[in-house]
C-alpha cells in the first residue's frame, strides 16, 4: 500500500507523513494535494489568536474536548512563529496539549514558521486541505499573536477568535488597529481575575463605536455581524460551551441565505494564496538565479541603468518567457 | 519648482513628501525612484532590532548624535509594526526621538507596517533609496522584534545590530533560531542591571559553539566574522562609541578585499525585492480580479477541478499573457 492508500484508509501515521511532505514543499506536493482534495467536504476552520500567555492552548484543548465529545473529528494546527523573542513558554503549552494526542477524534500538529508570513499562510491552508481530505469536521488553528503572522493565518480561517486576558488592558487601544478587523469573536480568558470587568467594558465601548460607524455607513443593508465578547476560564472549563456557541452563531451568520457563497469565498481566497506562492517560487527558480539578473545588477552598479526601470523591464521579459535559466 | 527640484536642492519638506509618495505606492512612485536613484552614492544601512523595551530608540538617538557630531548625515527609519499586542510604549519612544528632529544632519521618519512583511521590506528599501538620493551617509533602521518583520527588514540592511537586555534571559535560547543568523553585532543594553554578566556569558557560550561548528565547516577558508557583544547603557551614553566601532569593523569586514562585492550584493537583494513586489502587484491587478479566476473558482466548487491543478494552469495562462482584465 502506498502512503496515499493508507491515508485514504484512515491511517494517522500516513496522515502525519503527508502533512510533512506538504509542509516541507517537497517535489510534487501539489500533485499530492490535488489527489487529496476532498471536493465536496470541507471542514470549518476556526483561528484562535492572542498574546503569549493568554491561555490559547488551554482553550483549544477544551474546545477540542467539547467537540470530540459531540462526535466531531477535530484537527488542531498550532502555529509557532519562530519569533526570536517569544521565549520558551510555547513548549510548555505543547506538552500540556499532548494530553489530547491519545484521543481518536483529535489530531494535533505543530507547524513552525519559515520564510515569509505569506508562505506560512499558504502552507497552513494546505495542511487544512490535508486534514479536510482525511475527514476532519472542524480545524482549530492556534497562532500566537506576534505581529503580521496572525493576520495572514487568519485569512485562512472561516471564523477568528481573538483571545485576551485582564492583563491585556494596555493593549486594548493598540488592538484596535489590526485585531479589531479580524476578530469575529472576542474571548476574555482568565475572566475570574481582577480587572476583567473593566477591560470587558472598555472593549464593549470600542465595539459600540465601531457598530455606530458601520450602521450609519450601511443604512438599509442587512445588519452586520455583532462581534460578541465571551468570558472564559479555560483551565476550569468555564465558558467554553458558550465560546463554541458564539463561533457557531458566526458560522451560521456567514452562511446565512447563501451557504454556497461561503464556500466560494473560501475557495477563492485559498486559490489566491496558491497563485501567490506559485509566482514567488517561479520567480525564484527562473529569474532570481539567472544570467539576466546578474547582467542587470552589473548595469545598475556601473550606472548604466536604474534599479526601478530595470525591475520593470526584467519582469516583463520574465512574463513573456524570455528569461530562462 | 517641482517637488523633485526642491528635493534635489536639499529641501527637507520635499524629502518628507517624496517619502510619503513612495511609501504610499502612489501611481508613478517607481518613476520617481528611478529619477532619484543616486547611482554611485549609497548610504551604509544599519538595522537595529530587539524586543520591546530594550531601549532601541535611545540607542538610535545616541548613535545618530554621535555620527552627526562627526559631520555625517544620518537618516533614521523607525518601523512600527502594527502589532496588535505591542501596546503604546512605542509612542513614548517616538516622542523622545523628536529631540533629534531639529538637528540639521539628522532626519527621522516613522513607517507603519501595512500589508505583508514582504511589502514592508520593499518599501523600507525604497525609503532608503530616497534617503540615499538626498545625500545621507548612514541610515539607521529601527524595528521592534515581533516575529517575521525584523527578519525581512534586516535583509534591507548592510549590518544588523540585535539589541537585548539582562531581562531577556529566558529568550536567549529562543533567539538562537532566527536572530543568531541575522545578528552581525549584539548589543547588551542596560548592561548596568543585575544579570548582565550572566546573560553575556550565556550568549558568549552560544557564539562559541557556533564558531566551532563554522570553523570546522569552513576549514581553509578565510576566517568568518566573529559576532561581538557590546555592552551599553544608552540613556547614560555609555558604550555607544564602542557599538559604532563594532558596526564599522563589520562594515570593513564585509567590504574587505572587495568593496564592489558589497555593492553588488546590496543591489541584487534590492532588485529581488522590487521584482517580488512587482509580481505581486501584477497578479493582483490582472489575475485576482479577472473572469478567469471567477470561472476557476466555480469549477472547483462544482467539483470539476481541484484547486492545485487549477492554480498551475491559471498561473501558466497568466504568464503567457492569456489572462487580461
Amino acid at each position: 500500500m502506498t502512503i496515499l492508500d493508507r491515508f485514504a484508509a484512515g491511517d494517522r501515521v500516513a496522515l502525519a507523513k503527508v502533512i510533512s511532505f506538504v509542509e516541507d514543499r517537497r517535489d510534487g506536493y501539489d500533485g499530492v494535494l490535488a489527489r487529496i482534495f476532498s471536493g465536496g467536504k470541507s471542514a470549518y476552520r476556526v483561528g484562535l489568536t492572542g498574546p503569549p500567555g493568554a491561555g490559547k492552548s488551554s482553550l483549544v484543548n477544551r474546545l477540542a474536548g467539547l467537540l470530540a465529545g459531540q462526535g466531531l473529528r477535530v484537527g488542531i494546527i498550532a502555529v509557532d512563529p519562530t519569533s526570536p523573542f517569544s521565549g520558551g513558554a510555547l513548549l510548555g503549552d505543547r506538552v500540556r496539549m499532548q494530553a489530547l494526542y491519545g484521543r481518536p477524534n483529535i489530531f494535533i500538529r505543530s507547524m513552525a514558521t519559515r520564510g515569509s508570513s505569506g508562505g506560512l499562510a499558504a502552507s497552513t491552508k494546505d495542511v487544512c486541505v490535508v486534514l479536510e481530505g482525511f475527514g476532519f469536521d472542524v480545524i482549530l488553528v492556534e497562532t500566537v499573536g506576534v505581529g503580521q503572522i496572525e493576520l495572514d493565518v487568519a485569512s485562512v480561517c472561516d471564523s477568528v477568535v481573538v483571545v485576551f486576558v485582564p492583563e491585556s488592558g494596555d493593549s486594548i487601544q493598540a488592538m484596535k488597529s489590526g485585531l479589531m478587523e479580524i476578530a469575529d469573536v472576542f474571548c476574555l480568558n482568565k475572566s475570574d481575575r481582577p480587572g476583567a470587568d473593566r477591560i470587558k467594558a472598555e472593549l464593549e465601548s470600542i465595539l459600540d463605536v465601531q457598530r455606530q460607524i458601520r450602521s450609519s455607513a450601511l443604512r438599509g443593508s442587512p445588519p452586520p455581524w455583532e462581534t460578541p465578547i465571551v468570558p472564559t476560564v479555560a483551565i476550569r472549563d468555564k465558558g467554553v460551551t458558550e465560546l463554541w456557541e458564539a463561533v457557531s452563531r458566526h458560522r451560521q451568520f456567514r452562511s446565512q441565505g447563501d451557504p454556497a457563497g461561503l464556500r466560494l469565498a473560501r475557495t477563492r481566497s485559498d486559490l489566491v494564496l496558491s497563485l501567490t506562492e506559485l509566482a514567488h517560487d517561479q520567480l525564484e527558480k527562473t529569474l532570481f538565479d539567472s544570467d539576466h539578473l546578474n547582467r542587470a545588477v552589473e548595469q545598475i552598479v556601473s550606472g548604466q541603468a536604474d534599479p526601478y526601470s530595470t525591475a520593470r523591464r526584467l519582469f516583463e521579459s520574465w512574463r513573456r518567457g524570455q528569461v530562462r535559466n
